[in-house]
């Protein structure tokens, strides 16, 4: 439940960057259409994407590319959040202001893997017509609502201009992670670019030669158990692994190696190879590690 | 014929939008280059893309790309357009100011469907060496000649410095659309990144449970025949479908759906699905859609 | 070796243009990431890509795409390049000044094709903490070390704030070019997005009906041996040409024609088709081009 702060979803001051995530690819007109209406709305806006290529309507991938983007853009940043399966049906389209960025989205749980690390100052329904194209499409919200409402919120419009206060948004299931004393058991969350295979197994930091596992909810993170990480198995597929290492050119060309990745997360990659392809997984697969006790 | 307006072709005040839509991918560093060369000529120009992923050469799609996408943007961009089966032929690169936006492109078609749209005050052929590369290769023209044309243009230099006037551009012929008494007979135009299929039955508007289909040529559209949307069967490949839907959320998942897309043409898809492949269609297959009579 | 020049290595005035190469595809939020890290240290930068899809790891195409398109961005860019399959390992990471623009790269040899051709003034050693993130993961150094660097350049930090200067850089091996007094030996660099085969036959240059070859190495070329370009056959894949054409539209659609390219160097096309699936071609391969003599 939010407590609303007038005012607080508000951009004050000289930065205008808007930042696209969605499912809508590069082959079509409709990015480039959206950056079209914010350009004759905000026409100092700079627009940068984290990428569009979501897999068409998956909600909990882009949940999960958002949380492991945002906070490297400045905290006064506008996100422009496009997967929408429900375009077109009752869902409510949506922005929100945090302590750090303001999100335009639908109200689908996409945000919801950055709203639990980030505190909540205002949301509202966006629905004030004069904030919108003329004409609302049935199937292109992101072009007749959402744009426009990002490229306003860019040029300082107060975020109760756009309609009515929300108490709360949909939230979607969290990737999994159980912990035991020995063992963590979770779920392959997205393949690579490289085929690296990033897992929900975090968020990890090394401490000496120990991994700490941190708390993931809630914005103030505790550090929990420490395993050692030369000292565990990883199952991945029909293999096992042995042992965390700090970066992939710590074991030869071509070879498996388990690493904390750059998000935090335990990574499963071949160094200069597609470990995906090597050990056919996919998102959702299980992944279970467990650490040797004496 | 154009009526020549001097001075009509030029960018006035601070908009420095320029638009890119090309065939040339992302994966060279093809559209790079072209917005470095623009980036030194004109140091506060924004780009945008529409697309890189037209198919090659294939000047018929571009053109229709570029109808759904440019009345969105500001009415002051500057477009480039380069898709150049002819490059290195002496087909002419012209630059060609209208009421909404200054295309630059060579005369090979692409720009025809916007034409018929918007009215042109002046078009010249670009052959003024002092708005092109000092060496103007073959192969490369987007690079050599347009940029730097797009970018003077986005600087404020008059049309009438690049070159001749030119009375008229090359047309390609419109999409397939006949309309009898109960039928529309057209065309797959396109296929989205999402396998919806587009087609060339359009500009239609809902009116209350009616569509209208309004004429296609000239500035100011006039309201042709009205249908009952609910009363239609729409033949796609090898089914038939019943009925034109507001939204893909109207049938349940994974049902194929008629509806009117963003753009206002009659679009088929699949909630949350590939109609593409579902029903086997491609660009130019015909779209039949006949309406019941009392 | 280079004789640092103090103050060689700094951005002055208003230009801002980060330009871009990677090998890490837009699939994932990775290049976009590294854009948000810019963001929050130079609000006023503009990005330009040039490319992200340098296959995973491959130095040689990386250093070859670049090469290809430096010279077309203004002299005060930044460029920032990373494909690095030694992240993590002690490779250095570096900034190097140019008489034509600042380069920000591992030290892998990605520079060292530019480097033969643009006198380099000052390098440096990436180590000042100041001016990376807090947090240095083991395999994510173009967000962590690379994109701060770049951005900091942009705002006119002077390049030995960064770390102590280094003598000199890694080297690849130049593409394979053996001239003898009638053949031309070499390999396929490139195959591009439209199937056109790019050699390493260059830096070639018309002259009236002959084809001149330049020096290749050291930044002011020097004319070498003349060819008439008629009088010439290609041997590419199991197929044999006859001349080298001025342009695609040279022969008829569908049919193969040997070319300069934009970048000056031997290509093989098909007019409107696709010569390296006609071809069988791949990087590496071998071209030969035999002159005839009287």
């Amino acid at each position: 439940m939010v407590v609303t702060s007038p005012g607080a979803g508000r951009i004050r001051g000289m930065n205008k960057t808007i930042v696209l995530l969605t499912d809508f690819g590069l082959s079509d007109a409709y990015v480039g259409t959206m950056k079209g209406v914010m350009a004759g709305i905000c026409s100092t806006a700079r627009f940068i994407d984290i990428t569009h290529d979501i897999m068409p309507q998956n909600v909990r991938q882009a949940a999960y590319v958002l949380l492991t983007a945002y906070r490297f853009f400045p905290p006064d940043t506008v996100f422009l959040v496009v997967v929408d399966p429900g375009v077109g049906t009752p869902r409510d389209p949506v922005a929100v202001a945090t302590d750090y960025g303001i999100f335009v989205a639908p109200d689908n749980g996409v945000l919801s893997y950055v709203l639990t690390r980030q505190a909540v100052t205002q949301i509202v329904r966006l629905q004030n017509p004069a904030f919108q194209l003329p004409t609302i499409s049935q199937t292109f919200h992101g072009r007749d609502i959402f744009s426009p409402a990002a490229a306003y919120i860019a040029n300082g419009i107060e975020l109760e201009q756009f309609g009515p206060a929300l108490p709360e948004l949909l939230k979607i299931e969290e990737p999994r992670l159980e912990i035991t004393e020995n063992q963590l058991v979770g779920e392959v969350l997205h393949i690579d670019h490289f085929g690296n295979v990033i897992t929900s197994l975090g968020e990890l930091i090394w401490h000496d030669e120990c991994l700490q596992l941190t708390a993931r909810f809630g914005p103030g993170y505790r550090v929990t158990p420490q395993f050692a990480a030369a000292r565990c198995t990883i199952t991945a597929g029909a293999q096992t692994l042995t042992g965390i290492q700090r970066t992939y050119g710590a074991v030869p060309v071509g070879m498996l190696t388990a690493l904390v990745g750059s998000s935090g997360q335990l990574e499963i990659g071949v160094n200069q190879g597609n470990a995906a392809l090597t050990l056919n997984l996919s998102p959702g697969d299980p992944i279970i590690v467990t650490f040797e006790t004496d």
